[in-house]
């Protein structure tokens, strides 16, 4: 199924109406940025560039979508259509490199034509994408160090679902619920039972966790996660460690005090034997529970709602602008909205230490004296329609990581504040 | 590509588990439902039913989606999923019915194993989709009849798109702006052009906005809407005449202080004598903007973010949950999260009016006296696993409207408040 009619229809308006004057071949350069970060957020992780390249390679308009945009479209559009495919430049923001208001995440060039009709699509992925990724890097820097696994599938929609999951993937997280995700990006796939398991075991005489776990253990092996908390969770571990022993790879708590039960479990478990049992919580967990938790001895965090909701911020407010038309900066001056005209590029500078400083967007090839030494940010990703080969969802991991680290302090704090950075923007 | 890998690895370790010693067979009974509704929320509106119908006629293991998880399937539980088709029976309220706390959405009968399968997929479409329509349905209350322009696709996933686009159609949106969900489902698509579209005309001596809406004008016919806030309104407006005489179908405003710029507009068109010129508002607009824009001359909204958020409830927190095994009722005893054993059904009082009074949900089969004359919320939705015929989209939308008209006043009102009517749970 194309990509192609994941766009808005006045994409297709507009190039009917620009192919009519032949302004549709005007050289354009568009720029995708998001103006503020999310209210109170420090830093946002660019998420999406993987995804968005592919769709690019497989957007094109099939009989079927032209036959569906006939109704609106003239014979010259639609035939401008059939023949499409991007032929023009792509150069943005590697994936997972960190972003701040008004980095330029993605810049587009092209004729007018190629490059508006990649206007929602490309901001659908990045805004989605993004928004998630942004809110996965928060809570793996709360959960320092410790495993964190996404589980929301079942919140958000089933297709975004797995985007979710590779996006959560690139902030760190260990691994997802999502099948989907394994299939087709690698994301190591997690999860071993619910509570309609435990329940399964029910007989006339009532409930039988035992006959539960011992058939959990006899399919899955010792080093399977045993869901403890279905009806008591203290009876819940004993019935654990006896159908597993103390070999058990791990029990679950999801619902509950987690500090509370974590600290307990703990004990119960070591008490019996199970030392190396693993302790993993769920349960509306977001990056404050997360950093709440610390203190205990908990293993691995299950999170869903909060991160496919992107904790807050469920989309990154990115927007795609026209900045340049034929060579020439064109900005619009509507209030409140107004836009930096002209193609642009961005460095970001650090502290000899690492620790960076500023991130400087300057008109693109004339890059101010002082930002010498900076990181230059953007690098390129379609050269004449063809992607440029990237390094994958493990480049982007190392990315995110290696930015985090080069947060100033107060960058990590997971409370309401400015960017970490200030963003410089070089007029042209 | 099939929908069966939407799916948590846990669903099919289940399966394995409960294949092993037959428990996979017992006959059980799900149920979806939501415990509350977002805080604040008075109702929620049902939608996702149709998209997971659809969804679960294609919900099947091709080897493709096969060979992906034999890292850790057996072959019993590989053959299971080879030969899997649901051919069990749903029950569940009509797609576009109102829902309130414990209204039992969907119930789900067959084995553990066909019925296990499916908690992921219907979770997402059911927490999405509701989401969506919940705050669609609120919007269209606050716009007491005028016109609106569902265009968030941008600001979410790409697919997630489609069907907030469908969500809010059936909530009473008048289209959408995204083509796929014209071509799935018959959403109209609307729209004419963005600020690209009038920054393209830009040449040697700067912006042209005559030549732009004129090029539009030639395009799209003077029935077009001309978006006139790029530069500057008035100007705008006084261009977007004289390139469409007063026959011009609107003008769109996306920026600023929408209540005072429709005023000065509507003056500016009537003195053209562009008296039947309609004005389209856009730009960050939720519910509450809608409503305190009732009092200003606008005809249409065109909302993005908000919508396809949810406007703050991004996901309806709806449960799958285990109520039955072999005519038993089940539940778990975790605390916070107790479920009510039993499969459930409902109907909804209402005074001789039609303003509803009270929602009884009772162990099904066993409705309460004081609950005659109420009307049965449940329909059947798939028998044996073949679907059962439903009125589609438009039947879904006379229920949203319907549903609505049936609230007591203080149901409509914005603010945060309680359900509109309270659950009443009959004890088993």
């Amino acid at each position: 199924m194309t990509p192609a009619l994941l766009t808005d229809k006045y994409e297709l308006t507009m190039l009917s109406a620009a192919l009519r004057d032949g302004t549709a071949e005007r050289r354009a350069g568009f720029e995708l940025f998001a103006r503020r970060l999310p209210a109170g957020r420090r830093y946002g992780v660019v998420a999406g560039t993987g995804r968005f390249l592919d769709a690019l390679a497989q957007f094109r308009f099939d009989d079927a979508a032209l036959e569906s945009v006939a109704a609106f479209c003239d014979d010259t559009t639609l035939e401008y259509l059939r023949d499409f495919s991007f032929g023009g430049d792509v150069d943005g923001y590697a994936e997972g490199e960190l972003y701040f208001p008004d980095s330029p995440v993605l810049s587009v060039h092209g004729t007018f034509a190629e490059c508006v009709l990649l206007e929602t699509l490309s901001l659908s992925i990045f805004n989605h994408d993004s928004a998630i990724a942004s809110a996965a890097a928060r809570m793996v820097s709360a959960a320092a160090g410790r495993r964190l696994i996404e589980m929301g599938s079942r919140r958000t929609h089933e297709r975004a679902a797995v985007a979710a999951a590779r996006a959560a993937y690139i902030a760190g997280f260990d691994g997802s619920s999502n099948l989907e995700a394994d299939r087709t990006y690698g994301v190591p796939a997690l999860g071993t039972s619910a509570h309609a398991f435990t329940m399964l075991y029910t007989g006339p005489d009532g409930p039988d966790e035992p006959a539960a776990f011992r058939a959990q253990v006899a399919a899955l092996g010792v080093g399977t996660t045993l869901l403890v908390d279905t009806y008591d969770v203290t009876a819940g571990v004993a019935n654990a460690v006896a159908a597993a022993g103390p070999e058990l790879g791990a029990v679950r708590i999801d619902s509950g005090d987690l500090g509370v039960l974590a600290g307990q479990v703990r004990r119960q478990l070591d008490e019996l034997g199970a030392t190396d049992t693993r302790i993993v919580v769920s349960g509306d967990l977001d990056e404050f529970a997360i950093a709440a938790l610390r203190a205990e001895p908990v293993d691995s965090y299950g999170v869903g709602t909060s991160l496919v909701t992107g904790s807050g911020a469920p989309t990154a407010n990115m927007v795609y602008k026209l900045v340049e038309v034929d060579g020439r900066p064109v900005s619009k001056r509507s209030s409140h909205k107004q836009s930096h005209g002209g193609a642009k590029q961005a460095v970001r500078l650090a502290k000899p230490s690492g620790t960076i400083t500023e991130e400087v967007v300057f008109p693109a090839g004339r890059p101010p004296a002082d930002a010498d030494g900076g990181r230059a940010l953007s690098v390129p990703l379609v050269r004449a329609g063809r992607r440029v080969d990237d390094g994958g969802l493990g480049a982007a991991r190392a990315l995110v990581s290696t930015g985090l680290t080069s947060l100033p302090w107060e960058g990590l704090k997971l409370s309401r504040g400015e960017p970490a950075i200030p963003t410089r923007l070089v007029a042209p």
